[in-house]
């Protein structure tokens, strides 16, 4: 059989799972969480052992050892994901959720209720645990997932995804709702981006290059997430002592993750007092500044800037500085270059924080706060899916909610619509 | 200038008029609507006179007289269009609503702020009057929009566009927020279609093969509307005059729209007492029925069915038509041939309605009442911009939240992440 029409095979199988996986109540749901919990734990020494062939692969091909780091999983990772899997399970559930309800005029009651979207198709890269992070979220909220993972972690996710369908095997949730997309080439990403009617919604989780790949070319609506340029401003209301804590701990707090400062904007009225000690400091820290020759006037450290340094995300102990003459300078630079991930303000002015957050059009817009809060955790959704960074349907984290659709139902008695208004046929008796 | 540099001039314009219109609040844009409505009745006979052009030219070549009468403006329609107007400015505006929020455990104030989508592409068929009624409602959410009507109603459209626009030029809202895409070419729709970052979402409002090329071929997120296979189910346990009356009002009341029945599926316990009762007032009624053989055996003006017949939107007098040997098999039709925009059951069965509402995945499903409710106005949304099939963002009747995202805003005091919690910097005098 081709590698497509294998594809078609796990997607029909994926779609009559989800058909089936839609209805069922939270208890049936959560079973089958912790019996994948159970199983993921009880047999982590298969797992272990398929990794150490994709790490032993790995090596063979020259990969750097913090992508190996990253690949890794031993008893102890497996431990922990299995965790993750029961805080899934402990979460409420959102389908049935009654989201908006009325009685119309005309007597008809009307409800607004949470529905899986169905078949959800997540391409990642990089960490075995996303295979089972994922499919954790999309079971919980009535989905079944199509997994795409990197190439690099095929064995493991294979075994990965073997141990939560043979644990789902028995209980109410058929085992076709969790499927790895078959091979791990590139032709396998082109099957699922042309899956439309079979995959209702794609989310890529990786760099910004596949994102846009996929972005082009799928004809499955798409959730865009994960690429963050997020800048802090430093207002010339700022408490200077406040924003260079806060410039700090966004950028060298965890520089590989997107919700990580790439670009720092000063105020020029402030410049002379903030880039200095700015600079000092994350030289301190180890980290590289790019700027505009404004802000090079006042280092010799300081790398000369371009048009790409204040578009790209580093992910490293680099960022991005430029000196501007106003605020909506600084929003205009925002604009001009960035991923509308989330941006930050420092100042002591209600004014100038209001007039921030209004201009700003980003997912997420930090007022005196490090740009890191922009995570599903901290936002108390207990687990995320990814950081969408577009504007329909999700924007900012996603949790289960977002994994969720809507359904109108309304019930009557025989309501008919004329030209003047609602007529009752009859009594139902 | 070619019509592509024409595209991008009207689309960047666009662009910038949607950062400038985004945080305007209320009273601005129902003051400008207002000027537009205003506007739209002082020169009604201007509009009127492109019109007339547009219906001798589609006169000219040949479009047959109910097309005609849809193109058709006079001075009362422009009056009737300028009425929609002021309702919009009547309902409550969408941007600013908190959706959700808190206070986090670590002092963090967070919400989640609705803010309008940005660009808005609108692609259209047939009534000039959609030219203004989406004007209005994008304005309304705060967004830009760009609009494309059919190529036949191109004078008219150009003339109520200027009309708006110059309206616009006396008030807060920049008139570059509303803009017509140059050209009524084929091209211009591909101009839309490939402008991502410029324009936000696309929604094509037409007829299946418009959405299905919208869709294919964009790149720019879109919301599907309008395609409705919708169908009757009629239970086992319904009040068969019920049934006839609800599948009657369904089917004729106003057989061009969306919401209009297209299918009607009968249990085969009662299609000995139905279907031949059903035969004889859809015949009343001027319906043709194309049914299989179990419905053809009722009646001999039965067409056949194929198919097409129950995967078409017919939009006439006619209705597909198929006995079932139980609900279960009504949904797997519904599910194969339906469009998953409105279906209903008949049924005096609590269980039965329960099960149907819970199987049937699509945008609405109504009980005991007519699939014509589906329907913005019906709904209470004031006004629609259209009825969404799709799953991802808004899914049926679309109102102005429809037409607006969210942004999530935190507000600390110098809130720092670290590895074991938040940590705050200093206070904010």
């Amino acid at each position: 059989m081709s590698e497509a029409e294998d594809f078609t095979r796990v997607a029909h199988a994926a779609r009559e799972a989800a058909a089936e996986l839609a209805p069922l109540p939270r208890a049936p749901k959560d079973a089958a969480l912790r019996a994948v919990a159970d199983a993921l734990v009880a047999r982590a020494k298969e797992i272990v052992e398929a990794n150490a062939l994709d790490i032993e692969a790995a090596r063979a091909s020259g990969t750097a050892e913090t992508m190996i780091d990253r690949l890794r999983l031993d008893e102890k990772r497996v431990e922990s994901i299995a965790v993750a899997v029961r805080e899934v399970a402990d979460l409420p559930d959102p389908v049935g959720e009654v989201v908006r309800g009325s009685t119309l005029p005309n007597g008809l009651e009307l409800r607004q209720i949470r529905v899986p979207l169905g078949v959800v198709g997540i391409i990642y890269e990089g960490r075995p645990n996303v295979t089972v992070d994922a499919a954790a979220l999309c079971l919980k909220s009535g989905n079944a997932v199509l997994l795409r993972g990197s190439s690099s972690a095929y064995r493991s996710n294979t075994v990965l995804v073997e141990v939560m369908r043979d644990a789902l095997r028995g209980t109410e949730v058929p085992a076709d709702a969790v499927q790895l997309v078959p091979g791990a080439t590139r032709e396998s990403v082109k099957h699922l981006m042309r899956a439309r009617g079979l995959v209702d919604v794609l989310i890529p989780r990786g760099g910004a290059s596949l994102i846009n790949t996929v972005v082009e070319e799928s004809t499955v609506p798409v959730i865009e997430t994960g690429v963050g340029n997020c800048h802090v401003y430093v207002d010339a209301d700022a408490d200077l002592d406040l924003a260079l804590e806060i410039l700090v701990n966004a950028k060298v707090q965890r520089p590989s993750v997107c919700n990580a400062a790439e670009t720092f904007l000063v105020h020029a009225a402030v410049a002379d007092a903030f880039v200095p000690a700015a600079l000092a400091r994350l030289a301190a820290e180890g980290v590289t500044v790019h700027g505009d020759e404004r802000v090079a006037a006042y280092g010799d450290h300081v790398v000369p800037a371009g048009d790409q340094d204040y578009r790209d995300e580093y992910l490293s102990l680099d960022i991005a500085a430029a000196v501007v003459d106003s605020l909506e300078d600084a929003v205009a630079h925002i604009r001009r270059y960035g991923s509308a991930h989330t941006d930050a303000i420092v100042t002591r002015s209600q004014r100038a924080a209001r007039r921030f957050v209004s201009l700003v059009d980003s997912a997420a817009v930090a007022v005196n706060a490090s740009t890191r809060f922009t995570d599903g955790g901290e936002f108390g959704f207990g687990a995320e899916i990814g950081i969408s960074t577009q504007k329909l349907h999700a924007r900012g984290p996603m949790g289960l909610p977002e994994l969720t659709s809507t359904k109108w139902v309304y019930i009557g008695e025989g309501h008919l619509r004329t030209s003047t208004g609602t007529v009752i046929a009859g009594d139902v008796e």
